[in-house]
């Protein structure tokens, strides 16, 4: 799709400012943004990226200065930018409506009137699908488990018993929520089961991508705090608590009962041991393997993880390090030739 | 579920030693458990924690000493420990009984009397479902594909053709047992397909968590022994031989024909090239990667993987590393005024 | 199964040069094969490896000279050996014929006349299957998703609407192809999802393993070239574009936007940030992080990535590190000796 920057304000109720007749392709956030792609820009911490963003126009607030580039003005940035993205989306349909006739409900689950149930998907005694929710083809409910309002599950998707989803919660194809904890007594030769009877509890306006594992607490709950979103792949054993805007990239690995503050990031790959925290606002660079708890605040890297700048730094040195082995060699021949010199005294 | 030491030890037939008013929040292992947690003592072997666990409370058998904590006496602590666990965790529900109307199962496909099929299940032609076994919903049973008794499928479960998991076999949901090895034969610029015609054995007693993947053989059979237990999302490649009793932590991937004896334990995210083998009792710390046969109880440690003790000597050496990097400066400028203050002569 | 030479070379309309009592288990390729396989030659750049496979006997042209191993003589080596392949194997059974009674496919969608739909598979409105395609049993094939001709869905499939697939390509159980990619713009303290509405496209000749998952575009498509082999849990992010006849080994994580030229190799575990280039014919060995584009036919090794040669070198260097340490600590001893022999001057 392609279209001119004066046919995207029109369909978005917002003023173009400079040039109308640019070619616009598509949206992204204003730091992702490529050529062709139209902005936005509504949180004034994100200003210096106006100047940085290669977005081909920007949508800014009506009072806001010009940067030379082409803008569209319009009140609320971001819903302008909402609309632009449905624009270039089209009509997204709803993937099920209503409860298909292969869907398994036990007799005492509580659907929603208007949630919609896809075919072949289980829902087990006891469990509860909120108003507005979508449990798309093949996905499981088990028995006492909890959707709230407006959930989305894509096909595939798997919630163990008991485990609770909050409002708006969205879980990809493939993911299991609330498998057992990894568990075992050691008695001799062989490892004991150790029952799992947790739950796992999602709180509002989590996402989480596909084919993702989160465990079960052995006893109590393991916990993914609102508005977290986690990508593919990311394994989130048992007791781990997770905070706020918690931000999970594609296969990290998170140990039993590892507790993360809010706005914490994790890039892609990290592994975090068991029992240790991470604070408020810490991030920690891919594939790194945190071993300690992190304070608030800190950036981390590396294997194991340190902070940033000591990472860096030592980074750094290790390049440096076959030279270093030359100097001291070429250290140790001056030395050898200086006591040389001497000995004849 | 807070209840009182006295009240957990007239649930579990045991005899309180000590303050039978502390409260008492959970279970878990003895080196796992923390406060609130009632734990067992079996193995002498473990005796030493007795000091070191955080547990509140410790069930032990009836001629133990006094260890200055609250104890709960039993004839076998082990047993013991497990009553105290269904304690905690109520009566758990069987999932499914007896065979789901909408179950897909082959006419020659032969399911023992009380096993369980959910709801969508299919169970292909020529598999065999042992005696008390569980396959949940949406699991699928390839042709040919034998359960032993007692086995357990967790909902979406995929069992590919011609696998055989053996008794109390647990298999957790999204897990696929069989799927190709990864072969490929190299035709100038294609690759051809090497048809992956062996299969998957899997022993008794063994865990599989969810969304792990184990490839069956190219020809032969990847095998993994029994007892042995495996975390989420891990890879396990074509021909791979795991022993007994292993314990395979979360997201560890063991490339093509690897042979891991008894006692092996990987942890979390480690990396294991193909055409090698870890002795029995060998362990290998986290996000290590192994590039070669390691021996029978060697702890190894770092990417590549070495022995623990090498690994952690040089970690610290390279944490000193700018550190040394100023010394070696430091020498050549004194080694520069010592050559100076000779040249005069 | 274990058989002569003799009567694998006339199961595949062959002539046995040297011993045909030799006794042949299986068969590998030429650098993969073990004692009591049959490998074969079909492209001269592989003759070095004549000397070196560890193979029983090799399938060979009819005009080569012998090389003291028994073979097998054949005009066309690679269809000879594909003959011995299935003689081996046995007779693969098609894994379900025609429509599945349980499956669920929208009235609009379009299913070749020889396509088998597996039980309880899901095929939504617009979809279209092509011929002799098969989908295996509780696959999920979104609206609007298109297979090509003689694609094998294996079960528990999830391909999400609008996807395109190619002509043979295979994907294995619980992979996921189109879900959402990680797209968020971050409003204050909270995340807003970006809608993720581009698709993904699979060339001719693909193979994906189990468990993988690959992102629909945020706009625009992910792109898999053709005859590309993908490992089982490995994550493509959205944009990502990879070329023809790349091998990606498990584990691999390729962020967001990422471009792969031809022949690229990934080895497991490896991790590639966001927005690089890695050029045709490029290789990174296993767990490497790589953080910057790589030039074609570049080897790369490490965390962070560098060139192989330069990889080893460092790492040989860090082996060394603790002596260096010792070595530097020796010289400044000496150093003081002869700085305090100066002293009386």
């Amino acid at each position: 799709m392609k279209v001119t920057l004066e046919a995207v304000a029109r369909a978005i109720d917002g003023t173009v400012v400079g040039d109308g007749s640019v070619e616009i392709t598509g949206v992204a956030g204003i730091r992702e943004a490529r050529e062709g792609d139209l902005t936005f820009l509504a949180n004034p911490r994100y200003e210096p990226y106006l100047e940085l963003t290669q977005a081909s126009a920007v949508i800014v607030s009506e009072n806001h200065r010009n940067i030379g580039k082409p803008l569209i003005q319009n009140p609320n940035p971001y819903l302008a930018f909402l609309k632009a993205v449905r624009f270039f989306a089209g009509d997204a349909e709803r993937p099920c409506s209503g409860i298909h006739p292969t869907a398994v409900i036990a007799p005492d689950a509580v659907v929603a009137e208007d949630a919609s149930i896809g075919p072949h998907a289980v829902i087990e005694p006891g469990a509860k699908i909120g108003s507005r929710s979508i449990v798309q083809a093949g996905c499981y409910v088990g028995a006492r488990a909890r959707l709230g309002d407006e959930v989305l599950l894509y096909p595939n998707v798997t919630i163990r018993e008991a485990c609770v989803l909050g409002d708006r919660v969205i879980v990809h194809s493939g993911t299991v929520v609330g498998s057992d904890g990894f568990g075992f007594v050691r008695d001799g030769d062989v490892y004991r089961k150790l029952p799992q009877v947790g739950i796992v509890e999602i709180g509002d306006d989590v996402e989480i991508g596909a084919n993702v594992t989160i465990d079960r607490a052995t006893t109590g709950t393991t916990r993914i705090g609102a508005g977290s979103k986690i990508d593919n792949l990311v394994q989130i054993a048992h007791n781990v608590q997770i905070g706020k805007s918690c931000i999970i990239v594609a296969q990290v690995g998170i140990s039993g009962s590892t507790v993360l503050g809010d706005h914490v990031v994790l890039a892609g790959q990290v592994g975090v041991v068991g029992h240790i925290e991470i604070g408020d606002g810490a991030s920690v660079g891919a594939q790194s393997g945190v071993s300690k708890s992190v304070k608030p605040g800190e950036r981390m890297f590396g294997y194991p993880a340190m902070p940033l700048r000591q990472a860096k730094r030592i980074e750094a040195s290790i390049r440096n390090l076959p030279e270093l082995i030359q100097t001291v060699r070429r250290l140790k021949r001056r030395l050898d030739e200086l006591e040389g010199s001497k000995e004849p005294r």
